[in-house]
This record gives C-alpha cells, structure tokens and sequence, in this order.
C-alpha cells in the first residue's frame, strides 16, 4: 500500500508554507499534514542557516514508466507512479554524528498507529542503529498540538513485541519518548534532544 | 540545466543492474554511466547485507504537477519534470559517522569537467563539513577504467580557487585523490578509504 506523500498535496494545491504553519484555528486535515512537515522542513533550514544542523528530506520516491523529451523544451515524464520509500524521510548530520529519523501525524488523541511505518522503514531503522546512527521518529498527534521524541530502538522493540496491538498508547509515548518544548523558531527543536542525549547541556 | 539522471534511463530501457557491470568489452555511452552507477549500488547493497555501513541512494527529485486518481487503480502521475538536485546524490553512516558523496563519470582522459558539480552541491558539500560530516566524491573514468576518492575539501578548494579552468586535470586528482583498487566485491570499495583515513588499519 502506497501512503501518498504530504508534500505532492501541497504542489497540487500550491499553498505556500509560509500559509500552511499550524495553529490553533481549525484548519482541513490536508493542511495539518502539512503543516507538520512544513515546521520540520522550516525547522531544518534554521538548523542549516545557523550552522547546527545538516538534515534533509528525501525527495518522493517515483518510478518513473515514460519520458516526453519536446524539442525546445524540458524533458516531460507522462506516466510515473508513487513508489514506497525503502527508508525513512529524513537523514542528516550533527557534529559529524549521523542523524534518521521518521516522521509522522495522526489525529488520534490517545495512541499512535503502528501503520504509519512499514516493515522495510523499520528494517532501516535496525540497520543504522548498528551502525551507531542516531534513529528516532517524531509523532505528532495533531489534536493534542503535541509532537513527541521517540527513539527507534524503542519504536523497533513495541513493534516486534507488541505486535498484538495496532497501536501505541499515548501514555507508553510520555513514559518512553521526549515531548518536545513548544517553540516559536525552530518550531520542531529536535537538535536540543540529541544534543542533551550525546551528553551536551540541555537547553531545556 | 538538468541532469538527467542515469536512473532514469536504466528504468525506460530496462536493463537489469546485474547485466549492466563494467567490463573491459566496450558498451555504450549510456551504458556506462549506468554500470558505474549499478556497481555503487550494488557496493552499497553488499555493506549493508555485511553490516558495514548503510548508504542509499537519495531518490530522483521530480516535481509534480498533475496526478491521477483512477477508481480501483493506483494514483497515476501523468505530469512532471526532473529538478535539479539540492544535495548529493549519496548519503549514510559508517560507524556513527556521516557519510555524503556524489559519484560522477567521465569519457575524458586527461581531466575532469566541474560542470559536473553544480554551485549548490558544493555549498552542501561545505555545510557537511562544518558539522565535521565526511565528504567527498567519487569520480570514474570510464575510458580509463579508473575511479578516484577525492575529498569534498579540496573539491571545494579547487572549485573556488581555479574558477579560470573548466575541469580538474588527471594529474591533480592523481595527487590529491586515492585510487580505488579494482576489486569485485565490492566494486566500489570506498568505506575502505573512509576507515583508513579515521585511524583504522588500511585493508590495502
């Protein structure tokens, strides 16, 4: 099953993110997606601008079947199809250290659906926590205007334990994960957990 | 100006990686580019089946235009078109350490064309190493049937420096690069060059 990407919504629909940035006003479910990814994308470039932090989204996965090449004009592809990325969305680097991390929304209040992570993206998350990459996801629960932490390590054990249950209780998320500070810029500040879990002073 | 990426190519004419290796027979030119390309996936597909590190590919960028939502069919993507690339195309972790690279090909002898870099990979290549990830290129002769490691820091010099030439002459990269031994598995041995130069015995 392919999960349509947030980001093709928003080429369709041409919103800019600076319109899309969450609030507390109601807003369409398309637009909350939305605006989740487009607080991490404005949160990595404001790690980029400072010289923090290197992370970056991948881009859509898409296979393409067919290619227009007009004369006097730029290559056309006329059929292509959304394919299911085989890693996480985003990677990066902090102070040489390699950074990976997933992330995703719900509008559920009380847990977070497994189904939001294939097989294959936890497969990923197995291989570079042995090569010693930091792997974590950040959950956004929409309703809540919360996004939490939550570490691979401990995402890849509920998932292979747990497997009984189709979702992780909110309250196993505030015991095991990390509910991130709300904040005007960077609005997901993710780098000041890594760096307080490499040993760094906390910024909280 | 796009670059068309080898990608692409290999998905319309449908050539199976494992029937596109570098030989000594000659090949055409797309093919090539392709073999050099499949050889790096495929290194990278044997060290992450060995554990030794994992690095992927990042997808090709495709802006989208137009999508279709046929009833009881996949979303089919019926217009869109290649963006440029905004970092490198590779990407991963060796040991906690970040990894970004680009690989390249030339059918020229005696030097390398710049045009092969664009300006913003290169600012990417800097923001890399100010987080003191490792950086650096990759770069194959094809005529020559030699592939260079050279790092992204003195890419970046030469790049800025020497803006009066239009490539990088063989003999430099002699100088400043490492050759990478012609080996079988994996092809492409660059983690190699990358455990040597953290203070790892060299496997050479």
């Amino acid at each position: 099953m392919i999960n349509y990407p947030l980001g093709i919504k928003k080429e369709r629909s041409r919103v800019h993110p600076a319109q899309a940035k969450s609030s507390c006003n109601p807003v369409e479910f398309g637009k909350r997606g939305m605006s989740f990814e487009s607080d991490i994308n404005a949160t990595n470039e404001y790690y980029l601008a400072h010289n923090i932090a290197v992370v970056h989204k991948k881009p859509t996965p898409v296979q393409i079947v067919h290619v227009e090449y007009p004369k006097r004009s730029r290559a056309k592809i006329t059929e292509a199809y959304f394919r299911e990325a085989s890693t996480t969305d985003y990677s990066g680097v902090y102070q040489g250290h390699y950074i990976d991390f997933e992330a995703k929304e719900t509008s559920q209040k009380q847990s977070f659906p497994l189904k939001n992570f294939h097989k294959h993206q936890i497969e990923h998350m197995k291989s570079v926590l042995k090569q010693d990459g930091i792997a974590f996801v950040l959950l956004h629960f929409s309703e809540r205007q919360e996004t939490y932490y939550l570490s691979s390590s401990f995402l890849i054990k509920f998932f292979e334990e747990k497997h009984g249950l189709k979702s992780i209780p909110l309250a196993v998320i505030q015991e095991q994960g990390i509910l991130l500070p709300q904040a005007t810029i960077p609005r997901i500040p993710f780098i000041d957990i890594i760096h307080s879990q490499l040993g760094g002073d906390s910024h909280s």
